[in-house]
């Protein structure tokens, strides 16, 4: 098998892009990205993006993006896997360049949800979930993750200013990260104080809805030499994705990413790692209460140990299990179909030894990405070559 | 590199299905494709589709699909090229394939489109060009073709007469098969009586709005003898694709689709065949002019001579280039993310020699799905094993 190797990284700041289009953004963090790598073309592009259709009244973005981004007549599509657009998207590139068939391609995540009225805004995002037997009802999206969150602090004993300590976290790496769409450190008063969205989950468990775009350059091993030195490049060395039933009705357990578990399985098994292996997780906080579960759906934190991980000061960037070591979904921002490319960036620079907020001799780091309430997630392990 | 092979085929009737949703067609043309191949799992699920955030407000298809088909704990990802959508996900599927990560995958196109008001249908499927450069000025997709088609006809000498003959063709095809959506022959003045929808492109002219979906299964040629005989194999013998300007006003010839020479040329290439080798055509014909163009553009007719074959009777079942040989998109229909897995589903009906409308002693196929305006367009070669 072809080895894969990112060899180049480009990205837009998150935040409320007024006076740019999503072409504008997709083809900033891509060019940005070519350039980083040192290619001036490439043989194919994945696109990952959530709900274009809905947020823009634009489909056909392979063809958009790669017609304004000059790369000529090559094969670019769109994938959709909901908030994990972005992570699958980095995977399918991957499989690309292993297929044998495009040597140097091109993910591009990107999602530009400002222009829509806010209230429309969630009622996309609500898409992740099921249409006819959650949404029909009544529940929105933020609803499902806050009775999952009441579930979580009945079952194990947790307050609401235990969960609120992973936006803590969050804030204070991404206080350090020029790119992220909040810079600004808070505390669990910060948390408390704020609005309740769907009780028990306040405004500041939630992530924000932003404008943005992430890209990644991957190529093989061997052709990786041909445009960078060593110190630039980041193998990708285990990835795997998992659905779960698309409804919370039709889950089992509701407080076990069962889709997590084994996608992560299959990524440490592909890479060869075990989870005391990895130095940084950056995991899909979209809300507080899915940081926690994410730690123990991925193997960091037993069941029910997860927000223990937040209250023990373990997942601090100077802790045992550093995560959301660029602020997050919560404080970087979470424009849903980039997320995920969002993170693969933020890993490459970790592992490079260029993240603005570094984690100290980082080899490896693992990146996992969320669509719907669980039900369709990828798990990606990054190492320094 | 490891050969891609097609075990099994499914669909669904195209047409209005008022009493199934989106997810009961998706999964009854999975499931139909998995009794085919005689598999009762599958490792990952490739899912074509274009619009359904905008059309049944559902995203997060893979899982959705996946989930409702008791596949259990896989990879499962929407892939969207516009109408190409479903050409690339049978694309991306065999990519998955020769990437060597996955044995057995599933591909399904799918698209529900009578849920939605025909003025939003016809909107949401405008999505497909470029929103902000042509649909803001308030130009629609029928627009664009029918613009293309008066160009066409100025340019070459062709009447509208002319152009109905690729209809004519579609519906003498689309009658002996029993799923497509208009089993009804119809003559040139039939074309000629209907509706103009833009001026010179008429009712007949275009294919209708529909849903449907429809799945394969592919595997390695080593893995297919375990599931099925050889008479059920069809090799994926060659594809490519390639995206062209999004908006019309870039495009420098606006009667040749650059980009599906490219993808032609990529496709022969990996195929080893020429044209010439090459029994059916499953092309493009969401309008007649479209089908025109896709002739002249893989290189059946030359420049300005494909309605030539219309005139000719080539196009016909029993010519020398049959074309649409079970309706097309014109009279099987084009529920357009599904319609490149049914142009797929249809080529190995052809090359297992079970097609209700046979091209006597088919060995080579080919398939070309066109997504916008010929802004992505897919063509893939599938050959007898």
């Amino acid at each position: 098998m072809r080895k894969p190797v990112i060899i180049g990284v480009g990205l837009t700041p998150v935040g409320e892009h007024w006076r740019l289009s999503l072409r504008d953004l997709a083809v900033e963090a891509l060019l940005n990205a070519m350039e980083d790598a040192g290619v001036d073309k490439v043989d194919s592009l994945y696109v990952g993006n959530m709900a274009s259709g809905s947020f823009v009244e634009q489909e056909n973005l392979g063809a958009l993006i790669a017609d304004w981004a000059g790369l000529g007549n090559i094969p670019a599509v769109k994938v959709e896997a909901a908030c994990a657009s972005g992570g699958t998207a980095v995977q399918e590139g991957v499989k690309a360049v292993m297929s044998g068939l495009e040597d140097v391609v091109a993910v591009v995540g990107v999602e530009k949800m400002t222009d829509a009225w806010p209230s429309d805004a969630t009622r996309y995002l609500a898409y992740a979930a099921d249409a006819e037997w959650e949404l029909f009802h009544g529940v929105s999206f933020v609803a499902l993750n806050a009775l999952t969150m009441r579930l979580y602090m009945k079952e194990y004993g947790y307050t609401e200013e235990d969960l609120a300590l992973f936006a803590v976290n969050a804030h204070a790496n991404g206080a350090k990260n020029p790119y992220a769409m909040f810079k600004k450190p808070i505390t669990v008063e910060t948390v408390m104080k704020s609005p309740y969205v769907a009780n028990p989950l306040k405004l500041f468990d939630a992530s924000p809805i932003a404008d943005g775009a992430a890209a990644v350059i991957i190529t093989t091993e061997e052709k990786a030499k041909e445009f960078v030195d060593k110190a630039k490049m980041v193998e990708v060395a285990g990835m795997g994705r998992a659905i779960d039933t698309i409804n919370l009705a039709n889950r089992k357990d509701l407080l076990f990413l069962k889709a997590a578990k084994v996608a992560a399985e299959r990524a440490y098994k592909m890479a060869g790692v075990s989870v005391d292996d990895i130095d940084f997780f950056e995991v899909h906080d979209a809300f507080t209460i899915m940081a926690a579960l994410s730690l123990e759906s991925i193997g960091v934190a037993e069941r029910g140990k997860g927000a223990m991980l937040a209250k023990e000061g373990q997942i601090a960037i100077d802790g045992d299990y550093p995560i959301q070591t660029l602020g997050g979904l919560k404080a970087r921002g979470h424009p849903v179909g980039a997320t995920g490319v969002y993170q693969t960036v933020e890993a490459v620079w970790q592992l490079r030894g260029e993240a603005p907020n570094q984690v100290p001799d980082a080899e490896i780091g693992l990146t996992q990405n969320i669509g719907g309430t669980g039900s369709n997630i990828t798990v990606t392990i990054l190492r320094r070559v």
